[in-house]
């Protein structure tokens, strides 16, 4: 099997890397816009050919979207004509939207998928080989695909050594955002509060685990992340003002002095012990 | 020297395994209040001895009091008779609130000092001889100290691997505000708001490293920040204002479909890159 993928970036290299180590592609094909991607994909052997589109389009039985969400959807229309043997497969963090944006013409070739896993960081050199293993990676409204592909799609999977779960796109991106989105947006407000607040110098003396941990998400790429909440908008303004309840409510209790009820919420978050 | 340490959860425990690993004490004695702490520090080896109060003043040059934030104001009495050569030192998480404390009598002897390090795990179980190295502890207002017992702070300090800052205490309970305790508030409050919306087999599904890595110190315990909190309450309070701006900066920039503005304010927390 040949296997295209689009974009390098953490994502895209990350499966390359993985690819390649399970041996499960005859050839992987690459593309990438910019010239300074091309340069470090090819520094560092991330794919066998870096190609156009026309030929992965032509030479690939899979092509793999790993690029930002809204990018995905501006990059659709260039698929239009694939071979029906052809899966294509999205990597972005939201789904509903996403799909919606699939022409008919293609739905059973393109299958919905979100890898819950990543790091802070972006670009080709950020890619491992490890990323995906032992990770989750959400496959969304499969009755839609066609057999040929729904298998494909589970067996790199669990090739590259993933749990894989079906959903519902629309239960996914609720899911997703109150896991991934919603702490991604309390991390920068963390970030921005703690920044406008203290200098440089106390930060690195002071830094312990705690901040260091709930900051780290903060230093992702704005490019990836914009996109990710303008799609998951509306979930993204719910999961908010959950939070924002929570907040007001431990506000409250240390203003009011209410110190047994202080613990009591506090006991509560600590179940989560039992959970993860 | 003898050293004495009266609480040995994961802070008085971590420190009596790093006073072992590096010889520094003759002698370790240990006071715990509960028969369960007793039996698991004695299953746990991680003092030479258990002993009464009485016993502590009588044997030990220095004794740290490793105890929840209220819990050391409510034991200071017990110290007012100690012999002038005797240090008696904190570790808690605030400082301003228990230096007040004091009483003036012991106040040459009494080493503030606040290491930021820790874990989400307490109790004997949690302690661990690599806690304290490589971190830094921050000692408040030590011109009011005698030197006897500045230099014996700084010399422990330095044995067991720390980097040391000095700070007035005030000035302490603002920076430790921000990288500690409103983390710590918001990791509750993230944890709170996903348990009451999510069902556990989904958190266990799709929590990725964002969340679980924000969520890890909502495992603390109710009893040690619930002091802290109410000890650095009014820094608290303005704390988590300050974060109100910035969730409510985010809130309205997605609400308003602002994805340049929203882009910029995610590059400005992406800052971060190059302190931390």
């Amino acid at each position: 099997m040949n296997i295209g993928i689009i974009g390098l970036g953490l994502m895209g290299g990350s499966l390359a890397k993985a690819l390649k180590k399970y041996y499960i592609a005859e050839k992987i094909y690459g593309y990438a816009r910019s010239e300074k991607s091309k340069t470090e994909i090819e520094e560092l052997n991330l794919v066998d050919e870096l190609v156009d589109i026309k030929t992965i389009k032509e030479k690939c039985d899979l092509i793999v979207l790993a690029i930002p969400v809204d990018n995905i959807i501006s990059m659709i229309p260039q698929f239009l004509d694939i071979n029906e043997k052809t899966t294509i497969m999205d990597l972005g963090s939201t789904k509903e939207f996403i799909i919606e944006n699939v022409p008919s013409s293609i739905r059973k070739n393109f299958i919905a998928a979100h890898p819950m896993t990543g790091t802070e960081k972006s670009g080709p050199k950020a890619a491992i080989d490890d990323l995906y293993e032992g990770k989750t990676v959400v496959l969304c409204n499969l009755e839609d695909n066609d057999n040929l592909h729904v298998n494909r799609a589970f067996k790199i999977f669990q090739e590259i050594g993933m749990r894989i779960v079906v959903m519902d796109a629309n239960e996914h991106d609720v899911h997703a955002c109150y896991m991934s989105h919603l702490p991604h947006a309390i991390s920068f407000s963390l970030a921005n509060t703690v920044m406008s607040r203290e200098d440089p110098k106390s930060i690195i003396a002071l830094a312990a685990g705690g901040f260091k941990d709930m900051s780290r998400v903060a230093k992702s790429s704005p490019k990836m992340w914009s996109d990710i909440f303008k799609q998951n908008r509306k979930n993204l303004l719910n999961a908010i003002d959950q939070f924002e309840i929570q907040m007001k409510e431990v506000r409250d209790m240390v203003e009011n002095e209410k110190y047994e009820d202080l613990k009591k919420w506090m006991r509560k978050a600590n179940s989560l012990h039992e959970i993860l």
